[in-house]
């Protein structure tokens, strides 16, 4: 079935979403947040939100719009995804979320769509915008633009980074992640994983984002999640739950940082990642 | 200050809780439950409801009582727990419960408190009880009944487990837990923990006897959790956030098993526990 070109350049219709903090824990928790981060699992401070919460509310915008082009779940791939952060994300909140397909581009063996959603608080301030790029496997070919083509971000040869962290994730961490709102059958379901074309259930690329965006700011924020204006990358391999992430910072010249997160055996699974932590 | 011994044999006002499937994962996850138990954490198979997960719904009542009783949430030890179910837990419910102070015993250094918590749904009908112990530290020499002693439960010293199986609690295992309804901070913030006379914050008594009744149900029920009619339990030690649990237990005459659970040194933490599963 071929995607709905009519798509693009709409703006969907506002979705509203409620979350407590309970909802923001439970985020924390999905990303492998632990107890010595307290202040993230912790009611009785804030609780502070991790900045990558923010794909959270914007998410039924995000497969609303997928929806809506007639993307089908099981082909569906996350390719990049970016926050960009307006004001500090609060414990709680009832946030409403519009999403734009901004283009399709033909890549060929599929199709790349480009959706950025925007979300505001309820008294209509700007908090977060999302820009997601799915890519739909077998929905290429249909003689459209291949896009721009990306400069490829590499970590200098010559230089160590800022920091490096490891973080180990669980067997039940896409299990946990799934309760934050992407039900996905990929990330639970064996069958379904292997129709899919993976020998096992895969973790959620936006669950790597979010060891990312936590390194980030545990190690280039000094925990304050506040300090982390936007997060961009690209998913660049397949993580299973279990695995250790260990995600690396280089610091560039206009404050900002390249990221990097690597599994054990040393694929990049999360790559040309620039974290703005300029403000 | 005193507990309020008028309301010996009172029953509070009913409470409601409702939950959905995302509830009952998130306490299948709270008590260890990985991908592997994919019935109790993906809700496409209904989900599986743990019947441990019994003391959710009910635990609203149970604090409403302690609550009225006067007891001081930094003085509370749970002491022990029983469930008894009367019809399988569905995957989504909203349930009233029921609060009886069946009594309170004076034990010298602090009082004991038998609550039995009734459990109903939409349609009225019962489907399950609790019964909790609950220790309050420095609230005895009131006078009172020290109550009935009770036998102690030893597995027999000359005959092996007919099951044991060891599961890994996480770090994040209590703020996990804490997300299904017990908020006690003695389970996450250091100081509160330090002032109530622990190391670090201590794992939920009732979330180690859930990892006790997942055993219960995968060893002795062949993973069907409509088979455990009854779980009794005493909590006779302290589990740590990140140590191993080791559930063993041995079938008796009658067709029950007597469950006991150890850490990996040795020590019991939970005992005198009955699995009735000859339904």
């Amino acid at each position: 079935m071929a995607l709905n070109m009519d798509l693009i350049g709409k703006t969907t219709d506002p979705l509203v979403h409620e979350y407590e903090a309970r909802d923001a824990i439970l985020y924390a928790l999905g990303v492998g947040a632990t107890p010595e981060e307290l202040d993230f699992v912790y009611e009785a401070r804030g609780p502070k939100v991790l900045p990558t919460f923010a794909v959270v509310p914007a998410f039924k915008g995000l497969l609303d719009a997928c929806g809506k082009l007639g993307a089908d779940l099981m082909k569906v791939l996350h390719g990049e995804q970016e926050i960009r952060l307006h004001r500090p994300i609060p414990p709680s909140g009832a946030f409403q979320t519009t999403a734009t397909v901004k283009n399709v581009y033909d890549k060929g063996k599929g199709a790349l769509a480009i959706i950025e959603t925007n979300t505001t608080d309820a008294s209509g301030e700007p908090v977060f915008d999302n820009v997601s790029s799915i890519f739909v496997r077998g929905e290429g070919g249909f003689g459209g633009d291949r896009g721009p083509s990306q400069d490829k971000l590499d970590p200098p040869d010559d230089e160590p980074p800022a920091f490096s962290v490891t973080h180990q994730t669980s067997a039940a961490q896409a299990a946990l992640y799934r309760l934050s709102g992407d039900l996905n059958p990929l990330h639970i379901d064996p069958d379904f994983a292997a129709r899919a074309g993976f020998d096992r259930p895969i973790l959620h690329g936006l669950c790597t984002y979010g060891f990312a965006g936590r390194a980030v700011v545990a190690e280039a924020c000094g925990g304050d999640p506040h300090k982390l204006r936007a997060l961009s990358a690209r998913f660049t391999g397949v993580v299973y739950p279990g695995e250790a992430l260990t995600t690396s910072g280089w610091r560039r010249e206009d404050g900002t940082y390249l990221i990097q997160t690597t599994t054990h055996d040393g694929r990049t699974v999360l790559g040309n990642a620039v974290a703005d932590v300029t403000a």
